[in-house]
C-alpha cells in the first residue's frame, strides 16, 4: 500500500481556520481531568435577586493558578506528542495564560518560556517563575513579543502555545462550561468574557452541542475594549480599542486582547450577541461578587457579572456564568471609598 | 396506666450541661439539608506547601447569611414544636448568628427579634433586618443585652436561641465537620476556631465519633481573647480577656464571646489543646487564604489558618479546617500597605 504524504491544498490558506468541535472539548476535559481541579459551582440569593433571574458560577477562580486558562494550556501540553514536548513550550502572555502555561509544563515535566516585556509588574514575573516558567524579557512592544517568542522557538524548538489562536487551547477553555452543564444541564443562557475570544469560543461550542433545550451564548466585554462587538456588528474584525491619556486602557487586563480569525469564526456562528458594560459597573459588580458570592474575583472575571445584574439580560432565566479568575491585588482594590448597590 | 409526669430531681442545677452526641449532630444535618447550603471542600498547593501538610478547607463563607451559624439556627428554630415555634424566636448576638437566625427564622415563617446595642454599625442592622429580622435595641452593656432578650421573651412568648449555649445549636455547628468527613473522610486533624466553642464543640463531637482512624480536634484561638485557652489549663471557665486601650479586642470579632459549661464540657473531653495565634498572624493568614484560596473570608475564620501556616502543626498530616465565615467590610480590610508573607 503506497502512503500518500499529506499535502496542503493551495486554497489552505483562505480556508476557514481549524476550530475545535464539541468532541474535542469532551476529549480535552478527559486529557486534562487528572491535572485540573473541577471547580465548584456557587450562587447566591441576592445576586439572583439582582439579576432578576438564577445565576450559577462555574467558579474558576479556585482553578490551578487561579483562572481558567489552566484548563488550555493543559490542554495543548498535554496534546502535544512527546518528541515536540520534550523541546518545551513558549507563550508571550505574561498574564493568567503564561502563570497557567508554566504550571502545565511544568506538571509534564518540560521546559516553558514565557516571553515578557521589560518593566512588567514583577508579581507577574514572580507567578510565572513561581510555577517554575523561565522569564525572557523584550522591549515593550507587542511587535518584541512576538519577535522574543519566534526567536525562543527558534532557538530551543519550544512549541508556540498561543493563548487563545490555538484549537487546543479553545477546547481546553470549553471544559469549563461542560463541567456547568453536566452539574446544571438546564441552563437557558450562558454568558463568558471576552477579549482574544478563547474562552468564549470554547463556551459557545459546548453551549451549541448540548442536548435537551437550547442554550443561548453571550459575550461580555468592556465598553473600553470592544472590539468584538464592533467586529461582530461590522462582520469583520476589527483593531482594538484605541488606549489614550483620556481614554485608559479597561481595568479588566484580562480582556485587553483583540480577537482571532479563529475565535471570530466561532462567534459569528454560535455567540447571540456581545453585551458591552461601563467601567464603573464592571467595578459594581467585581465588589458585589466578593460581598456576596464570597469569592475573590478579578476585574476581568466580573465584566459577565456586569452584563447581568440591574439589565434585565438573566431575567426569568437559569443563566451560568463562567467567573474566569481570581488573580488580583488585594494592595490596589478599586473600590476604596465607593459602596457596592447591593 | 398513669403518666408519671417528669420531674426535675432536686441536684438537676448541678448535672452536667446537656450536650448533643454524635447521632444529634446526625439529625441536624437530615434537618436542616433542605435548607442550607452544602458548601465546598477547596484547597491550594501554596497553602499545602506553607503548613507542611494537606488542607481541606471547608468553605463556610458560601453558607447562607456568610457563615456557618446558619447551621446552628436552622437547626434550633426547625426543632422548635410547632406551637412554640409559631411565637417566634429572640437572641441577643447582632453578629452572624443575629442574621442567621432571623434567615432560619423567616424560611419557617416566624417572627425573629434580634437584641443589639445603640450605637451597632449600620451594617450589622441591615443584615438582621435584610433577612426579616426585628432589631431591639438597648443599652451598650452585656447585660442590657440579655435582659433585653429576656424581655422579649417575656412579651412575645419568643424562644431565646443562644449563640452556642445550646444543645441544638451546638449539633447544627457539627455538620459542617459531618459534611467535610464525608467527602474527605481520612484526615488525622480537625481544627475550628472558639469564641463562644459551638462550633469547636460540634466539630469535636463529629470528629470523637467518626469511624477509620482517630481524628484529633483542635481549637484554635486569638491570644487577645484567650480565655478557651486559659479555662482548659485551670480546668474551670475563666473570664474573657480584659479589652484594655494598650490591649484592645481581637481582630476576630466573633471569637470574643466567652465560652459556657456546656462547650467547655465537650472542650474538657473531646479536643486535644486549644492553639493561640497573634493579631498579626491572624491578618497575615487572612491575606493568605484570599490570595491563595481565593475565598473572601472574615478574621475569625483566619484565625485556624494562623495555627497552621509555619507553625509545623499539621506536618506530613491532612488537616480538615473548618473555614467558618465571610461576612467583612471591604471599606476596612486590615492589611493596607502590607504585604502576604507567600
Amino acid at each position: 500500500m503506497v502512503e500518500t504524504p499529506a499535502v496542503a491544498e493551495p486554497s489552505a490558506a483562505l480556508a476557514a481556520p481549524e476550530v475545535p468541535d464539541a468532541a474535542a472539548v469532551r476529549a480535552a476535559a478527559e486529557r486534562i481531568a487528572p491535572w485540573i481541579r473541577r471547580t465548584p459551582v456557587l450562587g447566591a440569593a441576592a445576586l439572583d435577586a439582582a439579576a432578576g433571574g438564577r445565576l450559577f458560577f462555574k467558579c474558576e477562580p479556585f482553578q490551578r493558578t487561579g483562572s481558567f486558562k489552566f484548563r488550555g494550556a493543559s490542554n495543548a501540553v498535554l496534546s502535544l506528542p512527546e518528541e515536540e514536548a520534550r523541546r518545551g513550550v513558549v507563550t508571550h502572555s505574561s498574564g493568567n495564560h503564561g502563570a497557567a502555561l508554566a504550571l502545565a509544563a511544568r506538571e509534564r515535566g518540560i521546559p516553558a518560556w514565557v516571553v515578557m516585556p521589560e518593566g512588567a509588574p514583577a508579581v507577574k514575573r514572580a507567578a510565572v517563575e513561581g510555577y517554575g516558567g523561565r522569564v525572557v524579557f523584550c522591549a515593550p512592544t507587542p511587535e518584541a513579543r512576538i519577535e522574543g517568542a519566534a526567536r525562543v522557538e527558534r532557538e530551543t524548538g519550544a512549541v508556540l502555545v498561543h493563548p487563545y489562536d490555538d484549537p487546543r487551547v479553545i477546547a481546553g477553555q470549553g471544559t469549563a462550561a461542560l463541567e456547568l452543564l453536566e452539574e446544571v444541564p438546564d441552563l437557558d443562557l450562558l454568558v463568558a468574557p471576552v477579549g482574544g475570544g478563547g474562552l468564549l469560543s470554547g463556551t459557545a461550542i459546548v453551549a451549541a452541542a448540548a442536548g435537551g433545550r437550547a442554550i443561548e451564548t453571550i459575550g461580555a466585554e468592556p465598553a473600553a475594549a470592544d472590539d468584538a462587538a464592533r467586529s461582530l456588528a461590522s462582520g469583520r474584525i476589527e483593531p482594538t480599542s484605541p488606549v489614550t491619556p483620556e481614554r485608559p486602557a479597561t481595568i479588566a487586563d484580562g480582556l485587553r486582547s483583540g480577537i482571532c480569525p479563529r475565535t471570530f469564526a466561532v462567534m459569528q456562528t454560535r455567540v447571540a450577541r456581545i453585551v458591552t458594560v461601563s467601567e464603573e459597573a464592571i467595578v459594581a459588580a467585581m465588589r458585589t461578587v466578593w460581598e456576596r458570592l464570597k469569592v475573590v474575583t478579578e476585574p476581568s472575571a466580573a465584566v459577565p457579572v456586569a452584563a447581568l445584574l440591574g439589565t434585565g439580560l438573566a431575567a426569568g432565566r437559569r443563566v451560568g456564568v463562567i467567573l474566569s479568575g481570581g488573580n488580583v491585588d488585594l494592595d490596589r482594590l478599586p473600590w476604596a471609598g465607593e459602596r457596592s448597590g447591593l
